[in-house]
């Protein structure tokens, strides 16, 4: 039997993708913002698209320098990404506040954060206001993974490298098996 | 230590979204797509993005309609996402190959099908064209979904119901548990 889901929480539907911090910086700020809107877009070349509100201090950043990096936090960084995803980088130093540790990208100019398991560095090159959010579509230029996560595919068989899913408010999915089908 | 990841292998960093069924129909041509590249994006108006190639009939057939259907199956469908992730609707009947039952949708013309958990039924709002993809922008008109599977967010208590996440190939992750942080 189907339930009809309130509109309100419609779109957890598809959630939960996977939780993000999403790193920006334009002169000398800088700032992390945990995002759970992305997908991969493009193979060639090699886009991906992340929505974020026009109200984040993020989006104002990533307008003015049109870089960014996506970083992927392992399920050992789960109170780091509460703190990210609901103070506002406007006031506070959110590397320092999270006890994160800014590292030099390859390619662009926003700092990576050295304790998540993986990096993709990103240029705008799109953006789309679509509703309440704008949709930046960035190609991927350099992308890393902590060694013993990744080949092929994620791994999964960490526990601290387990990726975690935002659900909606507090709660997230933790992605635990890898299977074969 | 990080490693580099292959450059082709890029995107999967920022897989596993989870795997959706997508529906679609044009006057009499119907079909069923696996899907692993969406992304919520704006709540007001209530939008979603998903990614699709230009080659799938799927493609093709939204393009026509200006409709399609998210349906969200649960891990006891594994099987189904694989043949409906690797046959092309062109020449099959994936809802008879997949022995899915297709049932009729509240607000659109293309049909759900009944062994998922949820639908986002949706109308095409926008497209563009990405490198060798489309990102088809929808608009939710309605949702649902099985009861005792959802209440403000996926529950992921029942085994049957835990999400498949498209990792690559014929790897999948399952979303297990639901923490709070």
């Amino acid at each position: 039997m189907k339930i009809e889901v309130p509109f309100s929480k419609a779109l957890r539907l598809i959630n939960p993708g996977p939780v993000v911090l999403a790193t920006s910086k334009y002169e000398e700020a800088v700032n992390i913002m945990a995002a759970a809107s992305t997908t991969p877009i493009s193979h060639d070349p090699r886009l991906l698209g992340v929505s974020i509100s026009p109200r984040r201090f993020t989006h104002e950043l990533i307008e003015q320098s049109g870089e960014f990096v996506l970083n992927i936090p392992g399920l050992n960084l789960a109170r780091q990404v509460k703190l990210c995803g609901t103070r506002s980088g406007r006031n506070i130093d959110k590397f320092r506040e999270a006890h994160l540790t800014p590292a030099e990208a390859k390619l662009v100019s926003v700092p990576l954060i050295e304790e998540c398991l993986g990096h993709l560095e990103c240029t705008l090159v799109e953006h789309y206001s679509l509703g309440d959010h704008t949709l930046f579509v960035g190609r991927v230029v350099v992308t890393q993974a902590e060694a013993g996560t990744f080949s092929e595919t994620w791994l999964l068989d960490d526990e601290e490298a387990k990726r975690l899913h935002h659900l909606s408010g507090t709660y997230y999915g933790v992605l635990g098996a890898r299977i074969r089908v």
